[in-house]
């Protein structure tokens, strides 16, 4: 079993992991799940591997015991809680949606400085609170990520404030590259390049533009 | 200059873009650029390369130029039309979100089933529309992108749909892999996942989990 998993195999183990829970055989073969999930035998030797060691010779794996290795892979018995800077559209479309749950993260309340904002409940029960109780509400939560969806302008100062409230992993909506300190993780979501790259490979498909690796 | 473009410079030409857009000097080099933006000499000489040659000898790129190539290879000049199936919270974010068209992508409408939500007008004047009307909406606009919002039970028969409506590239902002032919690009957008990602680095930090790379 390596040390090491990297980002593509993570983003498969949910498809893995799906997969297995709808079996309900004792045991199951790298090459049964490569060949109903559409994907290569080496590919899917290679992910189990490194999450769960080689299978057992003739038999494969254990599937209760691999549902157990993805899930503990995936941290999702370790349950974080989060909070957004910012409840415009995207951030409340955020708040609103139960889909990060089921990756052990729970986005608990939004933060704003807009007094029409403040104080809305959401029909989960969650709420939109004033930017100033930010510090507070973290310590109080134990709150271990931040999510900016506030004005590109406002990015920094949230981020920096986020970081004195001890939040160490930033999720960044925002286009702006924020400045952050080396103990400090950020992922950048920027949406519209995303679609700009899809666009762009578009494009390069019908010959437009020039071609994209 | 190479006729292949990285998804990582590409994901770096709008931080050029801005830069080089504020700055008021006819020339500016790579080692000028490297140091305001915090980058590496190598990266940014590389980065620049792909999309523009090699600067002038001693006094580095014409600024115009340089930025008139950026725009070129991002095909921000190219306006391409698109549509999101679903008006929940994410479609409707989405659809509310200006940011697109900066990077030439104009999200023109949302469809859905819900009666409820059919023919509602966002503040930008942008409407909801029936999904039986779908096809004759795409042809009448030349739309090329479809944004599949649905709910993950859905995705196939909205993209099966979408592919009939002659598009032929579709961003998937839900977790469902989705089954296509070869002519059709898909880019795959699991925000829980990217999420998920942010919590598995952090936990390694901390040394809970094993590293990811």
């Amino acid at each position: 079993m390596s040390l090491i998993i990297t980002k593509a195999t993570l983003g498969r183990l949910p498809v893995y992991l799906d997969f297995l829970k709808k079996q309900n055989t004792e045991y199951i073969s790298s090459t049964q799940i490569a060949r109903a999930l559409e994907l290569g035998e080496v590919l899917v030797r290679k992910d189990l591997n490194s999450v769960c060691g080689l299978g057992k010779p003739k038999v494969g794996y254990d599937r209760e015991k691999l549902i157990e290795s993805i899930l503990n892979t995936l941290g999702v018995d370790k349950n974080i809680s989060a909070v957004i800077a910012g409840a415009g559209k995207l951030g409340s479309a955020l708040l609103g949606y139960n889909g990060f749950s089921e990756y052990g993260v729970d986005i608990k309340a939004a933060f704003d400085n807009d007094p029409k904002k403040i104080n809305h409940t959401f029909a989960n029960g969650k709420r939109i609170y004033s930017m100033d109780s930010l510090k507070e509400y973290c310590e109080q939560n134990d709150i271990r990520i931040g999510i900016i969806a506030v004005p590109q302008s406002e990015a920094q100062a949230v981020c920096d404030k986020m970081i004195e409230c001890n939040i160490r992993a930033i999720w960044n909506l925002t286009t702006y590259s924020l400045v952050i300190p080396d103990n400090v993780i950020v992922k950048n979501e920027n949406l519209a390049l995303s679609l700009s790259f899809l666009k762009t490979c578009m494009l390069r498909n019908e010959g437009t533009t020039r071609p994209v690796r």
